[in-house]
C-alpha cells in the first residue's frame, strides 16, 4: 500500500524542478520570488471534494486539473496572472497507484495549460477524495466586486446553461443531440477558465466576478456589493441550449440562470469603454457579450429579466443545493 | 440548516475589519500587501482531517485552532512570521450552528494567539470535517532542511514524548500522574508551536525541522537533506515521561522518537554560535537544548543514539501509521 512519502514522491516527480530563487518542493514551506515592487499578493483557496465536485466520468486527472481551475477562474475574474499553487490532497486509505499517477498528470496538465508553477503541498488520509488548491499570484491591484456604478453595460465572457446541461446528461442521464452533447459532457469534465480574456480586459472592468456559483448569484453580487440595480437585455443562452431544455421538459432559463460550474467571467464596463473592451476580449480570441445594463440601486433593487421578472438570488450553494 | 452562506457568516462577523491594503474578506480572491522590498512570499498549507487528527476530547474550537498551529510551527522552524491565512473547510451536512461557531472561535484564538490575519477561504460539504490552513508571510530568506555540516550541534526548542503520552491517555486511556496527565493532555489538544524562540534563534540555525512527524524522522530528515551524520547524545525526554512510559509498559523511548505531533524545531547551530544561539531562546522564553552532533556521512549514515543503535527512520506517516 502507498504511503504518504510514496504519493508525495508519484506527484512530484513528474515536475521539473523549481527555478532560482525558489525552494525545491520538500522543505517545511515554499518560497516564492517576489513580484514587482509595490505589487501585492493574491491569494485563493478553493476545495474540491469528490462526493459533491466530482460527477461520473470524470478522471482522477480531470478533477486534480479542476481543482487548479477553479482557483485559475478567480484569478481570471480579477485579472491577475497566477504564478504559483500548491495543492492539499486527502486521499481515502488504500488509493491504487493508478489513481495517484492519475491526479499527478492533472496536475501537470493544470501547471502546463495556465503556466502556474507546483510549488508545495500536504497529503493525508480521508474518507473521500478532496484536493483543496491554493494559488498565489501579484498584482498593484485587482477588480473588485464592489466596483461597478450606475449606467454601466454588464458583460459576460461567455454563454451559460452548458456546463450545467453536461452535469444533467452525466448524472441524469438527460438526452441529448450529439455535437451539443459533446460540447456540454467536455465543458463539465474539463472546464476552461477564461485566463487569456480576464487578464485582457481586465483594466476596461470597473467590477467582475467568477461565474462558477452560477450566473444569477454571480449578478446578485455585483448588484449588493456595488449598490447598483441589473436590468438584463438577454440571458446568454448557450448554443443548442433551448433545443436541449425543451427536450429534456427542463427550462433553458433555469439552466442558464441557476446552474452553476461555468467558470465564466462576469463583470461591468463603463459604456465609454466597451468597444476597447470587445476589441481586447477578440485579440484573446474571445467574444464579449453584452448582457444588459446597470441602473441605479433607487430605480431597480436586484437583477432584472427582460420582461421585468425579478431573477432569484439562487444558484449553486453548498449544503443546500444536491449535486 | 446553514447553508454556505451562513456558515460564512458565522465564521467572518467574528473578525474585524481587515486593515488598509486587503481586499474585505467576500471577493474572489484575498490581497495581502507585499512584504519588504526583496522578500520573498513564504507559503504553507497543512489538512487537518478528523479521522486522523482530532482525537477523543478535542473540541471544533481547539481543532481549528489546531489547524493554523500547524502551520504556524512550519513558520517558527524557518525563521519566518506568519502575516495572514486562509481556510478551507469541509463540513459534514447537517453541522450544527453550536460547531460552526466552535469552529470560528478557534480560528480567532489562533489569530490572535500568533498575529496572523484570517483573510479568505472557502466552505464545502464533506463527509468529515477537514480544515485545510494556507498560510503566507514574507521572508529575505528561510532556515532550510539542507543547510547542515558536518561538526555543528544537534538542538531542539523542547522535550518530546508528551503529546504522544497524551494522545495515549485520551485514545487509549492510558494512566499518569495527575501533574504530567494535565500536562500531556494539554500538549495534545492545544499545541503550541514555538514561534518565539523559531524567530529569536532562525539566525543562528544552519539547518532546521518542524517536528511534527516525530523527532527521529526529523532528525533523520536533515541528515538525508544536509548530508549529514547525527550522533545523539541524550534524548530529550519530556519530564515524567519514563515514569508515564513504565506504568504503561511502554518504551520511553520509542515515545520521544516515534510519537509525532510534537510541536517543535528540530534544528543544528554551528559550535560558535550556540552560546548566542542559546541566550536569544532564553530571551524568547525558552530553553534550546543540545542533543548531540553532525558528523560526515563518511563517518556516520544516518542517525545514531548514544549507545550505537541507529534510529529508525519512522514515526507518524499518513496511510502507514494508525492514530
Amino acid at each position: 500500500m502507498l504511503d504518504e512519502y510514496d504519493i508525495i514522491d508519484l506527484i512530484t516527480k513528474r515536475f521539473g524542478e523549481l527555478p532560482e530563487g525558489y525552494v525545491p518542493i520538500g522543505d517545511d514551506v515554499a518560497l516564492i520570488p517576489p513580484g514587482r515592487v509595490g505589487e501585492s499578493v493574491v491569494l485563493k483557496c478553493d476545495m474540491l471534494v469528490a462526493r459533491t465536485d466530482i460527477p461520473p466520468g470524470m478522471s482522477w486527472k480531470m478533477a486534480s486539473r479542476k481543482a487548479v481551475a477553479m482557483c485559475v477562474s478567480d484569478f481570471a475574474a480579477k485579472g491577475v496572472p497566477p504564478t504559483a499553487f500548491m495543492v492539499s490532497v486527502g486521499l481515502p486509505r488504500g488509493t491504487s497507484r493508478a489513481n495517484v499517477v492519475s491526479l499527478a498528470s492533472g496536475l501537470l496538465q493544470a501547471s502546463r495549460e495556465w503556466g502556474v508553477r507546483l510549488v508545495g503541498g500536504d497529503t493525508s488520509e480521508a474518507g473521500d477524495l478532496i484536493i483543496d488548491c491554493m494559488m498565489v499570484g501579484f498584482a498593484g491591484h485587482i477588480v473588485r466586486r464592489s466596483g461597478a456604478g450606475p449606467g454601466e453595460y454588464v458583460v459576460t465572457s461567455g454563454t451559460f446553461g452548458e456546463t450545467t446541461a453536461g452535469l444533467r446528461i452525466l448524472i441524469d442521464g438527460a438526452k441529448a443531440e450529439p455535437g451539443f452533447k459533446k460540447r456540454a459532457v467536455s465543458s463539465a469534465l474539463l472546464p476552461k477558465p477564461r485566463l487569456a480574456i480576464g487578464l485582457a480586459v481586465a483594466g476596461c472592468l470597473s467590477s467582475s466576478i467568477d461565474s462558477s456559483d452560477g450566473l444569477a448569484i454571480s449578478l446578485h453580487t455585483i448588484s449588493e456589493m456595488s449598490g447598483v440595480g441589473i436590468r438584463l437585455a438577454k440571458l446568454p443562452y448557450a448554443k443548442g441550449l433551448r433545443e436541449f431544455a425543451s427536450r429534456n421538459s427542463y427550462s433553458a432559463e433555469e439552466l442558464a440562470l441557476y446552474g452553476g460550474e461555468e467558470y465564466e467571467i462576469v463583470g461591468t464596463v463603463p459604456k465609454g469603454r466597451i468597444q476597447e473592451a470587445k476589441t481586447k476580449a477578440r485579440s484573446a480570441g474571445c467574444e464579449l457579450r453584452v448582457i444588459g445594463e446597470t441602473v441605479s440601486a433607487k430605480e431597480l433593487k436586484g437583477v432584472a429579466l427582460p420582461d421585468g421578472r425579478k431573477v432569484r438570488r439562487d444558484g449553486w450553494v453548498h449544503f443546500r443545493s444536491k449535486p
